[in-house]
């Protein structure tokens, strides 16, 4: 490797490694004339300074790392561009880590970027994250840190989120406006705080309601085989469900193939909501009604939001909990039939 | 911020800085005695040794870098987990770069890369990108790269891609034996490798087969309201194509949303086949044919072979350019029937 580095410049300008240094950094002591030359040189040779050089010098590194549970999900693909677009503007790297919901994988990352590896970190657990040390760790490091969706209120470190228990609430009363009276819950298994809000909303709608039936909640897992065997066993109960409501974009997915293989009609015998970001799921066999969370703006204000600790402006009151508004969006899987 | 660094640790265990460096590498010089105190210490304070320091002493990173033209798409997201299942097995943090196929973004990335930020790098092109000086230079700066998927013949670098020209002409035939006469072959716009060779298998079916129609080509972009107008435009035409072949999975959701507004029957009037990683694709109205690529795959091979040229391994003739299959998803979008 035959990296151009600073004291082949000097040489080949007949200056000191300093002088090349400080007219690279534009600074007041060198004259406009040795800035032009060295300058001029450095761009022929395509000369970059070396990052982990000024990383130490600078105490930055112009790094930010994104931790998330997976990224072949529309949700957090969208959280991503958005976090890409403020992380461009400020010429700032993005490391990213998946953490397959494992939270000893979570663990191990987090571990790795206590000493300066990144100037700051966003966060969005995994569903076996039941303690948070790991993140206190990171945090007692001095490092600026943003949680995002999937967050706690454990730890005092600002967040954004969605309205997830009002949203459900809502999508919860669209199935009862339709005429459902047993609604099953699905979401994925551990206690994540999105989990625990989403399934708030859906209680709320059932208490409030005339019909007040027990509780349905199945609790799903990141393996699609094991989630259908869940659905299968649930659409099979006497009496069956007449409506589902999906609290995770794979869990309708799910729900969908579990349907066709059983032949079970959507809208007619079950009608179904999930969340989900996807513009597909608007295409689907029926049409599924989806809440949609504002993922891109998620990314985008978490992200801002770091950038502000990290060049150590002040938070608004606000930007230490955000909620942003998710939208329910009512396709063919909730339209009111006759039963088949 | 009040890191633990290699001076506290040795002014608590009143031992050289030299000393406690070399037992943290478990260096021969240093006995078991010191070094399990010196660990002891490390552990309790939650020593991390400065990833700069380390890099600029090792002349290593542990860190590589892919760029991407967008992660909002299945195949892109796929390949991602697989690069990701390969570098935490390595120990290695990924940067990722979206470059939302602006050929200036991903030159300003690749100038960024030119410097020791990485140990290597993973590219598929933007679609807008035309000549490769910029590549040129990270690879005449030493630095190793794998292009994947949307790669170039101009440049000797190793190429993981997939079988396009051949899984495209799968495609095509299948068309036709569904009776199709009028094919039209939807890609996006530019000179991606992927595109020419996706359009000479569709070319190639075309010419053995004895209906010989004029091609019927249109370049899409990446934005959705375009696409719909493209493709308006296109089913508006008299003749109208019977069938339609999506190089691309945003392009056969774009044909299916077109289709939902103009009123046009798939398969009955219009036969419809797209790439596409989406397991979504079996629940659309109707399900989806679908040509499914190797993404996880192509993610863990372009990484491995990345990593057998960062550790001076040599690749074996195969891996210099490997080719992956593809396979062809039969469903309800090309079944044959009367048309409406």
């Amino acid at each position: 490797m035959d990296n151009i580095n600073l004291k082949m410049l000097a040489k080949e300008l007949n200056l000191a490694v300093s002088t090349v240094s400080r007219a690279l950094r534009d600074s007041y002591e060198i004259s406009q004339e040795t800035k032009d030359r060295v300058r001029a040189l450095a761009e022929k040779l395509g000369f970059q300074p070396n990052p982990h050089a000024s990383s130490l010098r600078q105490h930055k590194s112009k790094t930010i790392a994104v931790i998330l549970p997976e990224i072949e999900n529309n949700f957090f693909s969208q959280v991503m561009n958005g976090v890409e677009s403020i992380a461009q503007e400020k010429s700032y790297h993005v490391l990213i880590y998946l953490t397959h919901e494992d939270y000893n994988k979570e663990k191990n990352f987090l571990q790795l970027l206590r000493n300066g590896r990144v100037d700051g970190l966003m966060i969005s657990f995994s569903n076996t994250t039941a303690n948070f040390e790991h993140l206190e760790a990171c945090k007692n490091a001095g490092i600026p840190i943003v949680m995002f969706d999937r967050v706690s209120d454990k730890i005092d470190l600002p967040k954004i989120i969605t309205d997830d228990a009002e949203i459900s609430f809502e999508a919860t009363e669209h199935l009862l406006k339709k005429g459902c009276k047993r609604i099953a819950f699905l979401s994925i298994s551990g206690t994540l705080s999105i989990t625990s809000g989403r399934k708030a909303g859906y209680l709320k709608a059932l208490e409030k309601s005339k019909i007040k039936h027990t509780p349905l909640v199945a609790e799903c897992s990141p393996y699609d085989e094991q989630n259908r065997q869940t659905i299968r066993k649930l659409l099979q109960k006497n009496p069956r469900p007449d409506a589902i409501f999906a609290a995770v974009e794979k869990l309708a997915i799910n729900t969908y193939e579990v349907c066709n293989e059983l032949g079970i009609n959507i809208p007619g015998q079950l009608k179904v909501v999930g969340f989900s970001n996807s513009q597909a799921a608007a295409l689907f066999n029926p049409s599924l009604s989806t809440v949609v969370q504002p993922a891109y703006d998620i990314g985008r204000m978490a992200c801002s939001i770091l950038f502000k600790i990290i060049e150590k402006k002040m938070l608004l009151p606000n930007e230490k909990k955000l909620v942003l508004r998710s939208k329910l969006e009512e396709r063919c899987s909730t339209t009111r039939g006759h039963k088949l």
